[in-house]
């Protein structure tokens, strides 16, 4: 559906997917004065805490989606990974925002490939696959060592592997669960940035300033606002978000991979990947910019107008609590400007993603001082 | 119960009140990684909507009291209206948190004036009354105009009336419901400052910096951070704040209002009352101050240190949003440093606190750059 008028306050904003996401989302609707109702099949999930009504239901459960629909006022989700029949399902009945058509493209990495190759937007050279041959076949053709990535469901590493040379092919096609993918050039890169980018119905945009990315065990630890990259680099990182999300009309926030790119002194910028969510690397902007992404992204699914991506402070720092680091959090945020955020995750397991800390920083020697 | 560990994240904190401070206690909870249950009277309680566990009952149920007390780690409250009873009994099986006996002396206006005077810290002269005879006869010690307040459940101007004469004792006994009563001197203050100041197990203060608060038909319109006021004065405000919850040996944020009065160009302070709880002068830390007044609450109780209540921001200004006001919020909120806080009431009636807005200014000109 694509009417959307501004969303009065109390009305129910539903969510698909109940993890940090969805419950940093529920708490920026709750702050504009919304309620929420998150939709997982996950009875413990961390979002149901602060929401006003929760569906315990699988995704492609059909009468729990039309009572759903029928509950809410507008559809939104925390994550790509939402079966795209189901959003298009939804749709019908209740508009759904970022639209079923931009998940389509972007949980899908050969589709979003193809987009972006279309437009003429940089991103690593690939092949699709869909056997351990063809993936023998693209090495070929890519130079070794390439990454071979599922098409579907990767994140934090998960769903992809390297391969370094052609007898690598069967087992990398194992690894990967036999799974239909593609092959990805290894992008010799300086480092990797994100632009987080808002639309709202009008067409309107606001990107926060890109940010640097810097992973463990292929996990995001920390990101640095703003990214020390040039300014004209910077704006053209904007730049390029702003051309993704008015190509797909797209209303919500983004989240633009990037990798810099540095031939010789020359530095450019290649798409690594995009989310159709708020992002992970968009963290910092909770204590860090003067409106969040999460409450930019309700904004705009709620037909209100974009808040300030300006940052607050000069510098902030994200850095994800990972497994048992969230354990002592009395000792991880003892300055000021230190801010911590839990997600209330029943267990911690190795890799899983249990809070982060923001720390904003004033002075170019870390102190917090304003 | 004084016993209180540090409570572990996903720990259950009771919130005793559903209204817009529960909310706000609810989701600085939720950013700790905890869960929140509330109970309140009202099945319609706008903290409803953010939190775990919801109890609607009344506050001397002591059935459903017992039942929250075993399904909460530690009991705190949004408001000073809380049957003291209830809260000691409750303390019988769950850490209640400030204490019943700080609930019992801060919700009886006769025995807070009584507490501060005893211990020579300055507060306006008052009589206590219990009929207009009294009244009467107060008013020949106090000086005309005094104010009539009720000594129990009075906020935002509700149980007090101004006495001009002896001839209006009888009309405004009756006009604060023949109700048990102080009689207080009026203070020709200079402006209302406050001192939200918050405190935790181990006995660390933390005081944000006195604001100007500026009201409008008797319920708070405006906060001003820091407010205009000497150094010396501020650091005092902070100081009568801070032996207050000492002596009490308080836990959690108190809200104190103070005068500040000129006499000749000599400024003093008396205090104009405290509230055991976070404080709506206090909003302003939601966007404006390293820890906000709600976290620091949390904090508190939790057992875990005290964040900062640095200003992130140099200038500060909290609007309340009352009655209408709230309608039309794409226009309130424009400009970068602007933050939007509704409360998701569902009714809006004249007098009603329906959300507030934060605006942080980094200029003098009020312009909004970082």
């Amino acid at each position: 559906m694509t009417s959307n008028p501004l969303l009065e306050p109390g009305a129910t904003i539903g969510i698909l997917g109940g993890g940090q996401l969805g419950r940093m989302l529920a708490m920026a609707a709750a702050r504009l004065g919304y309620r929420s109702h998150i939709f997982c099949p996950d009875p413990d999930s961390p979002a149901f805490d602060v929401a006003a009504a929760q569906t315990v239901a699988a995704y492609e459960d059909t009468a729990a989606l039309d009572d759903f629909a029928a509950a809410v006022s507008v559809v939104t989700y925390e994550f790509e990974n939402v079966p795209v029949d189901s959003a298009f399902h939804l749709d019908r009945n209740v508009p759904v925002r970022p639209s079923p058509a931009a998940l389509y493209m972007a949980q899908d990495r050969r589709n979003e490939k193809i987009f972006l190759t279309d437009r003429g937007i940089a991103a690593a050279a690939f092949s699709a696959v869909d056997s351990a041959k063809a993936v023998s076949a693209a090495l070929d053709k890519l130079d070794a060592p390439a990454i071979l990535k599922t098409r579907r469901l990767g994140y934090d590493g998960k769903g992809q592997t390297t391969v370094h040379a052609a007898n690598d092919a069967e087992g990398a096609w194992r690894t990967i669960g036999e799974a239909r993918a593609i092959l990805e050039r290894v992008v010799p890169f300086e480092r990797e940035i994100s632009v987080v980018i808002a639309r709202d119905q009008t067409g309107a945009t606001a990107a926060y300033p890109p940010v640097w990315n810097i992973h463990e065990n292929h996990i995001l630890k920390t990101t640095r606002a703003p990214a020390p990259i040039p300014d004209t680099l910077a704006k053209e990182a904007q730049a390029i978000a702003s051309r993704i999300v008015e190509t797909l009309d797209y209303v919500g926030v983004m989240g633009v991979e990037m990798f810099v790119v540095n031939r010789e002194g020359e530095l450019s910028l290649a798409i690594n990947e995009m989310a159709p969510r708020v992002h992970n690397s968009g963290h910092w902007t909770l204590d860090g910019a003067a409106t969040d992404q999460f409450e930019q992204h309700i904004r705009a699914i709620a037909g209100l107008p974009l808040g300030s991506p300006e940052m607050i402070a000069p510098r902030v720092e994200m850095t994800n609590l990972i497994g048992d680091e969230a354990n002592d959090i009395t000792a991880l945020a003892s300055e000021a400007g230190d801010c911590i955020h839990l997600y209330g995750k029943a267990e911690s397991r190795p890799g899983r993603k249990m809070g982060h800390i923001n720390r904003l920083r004033w002075s170019e020697d870390g102190s917090a001082k304003v």
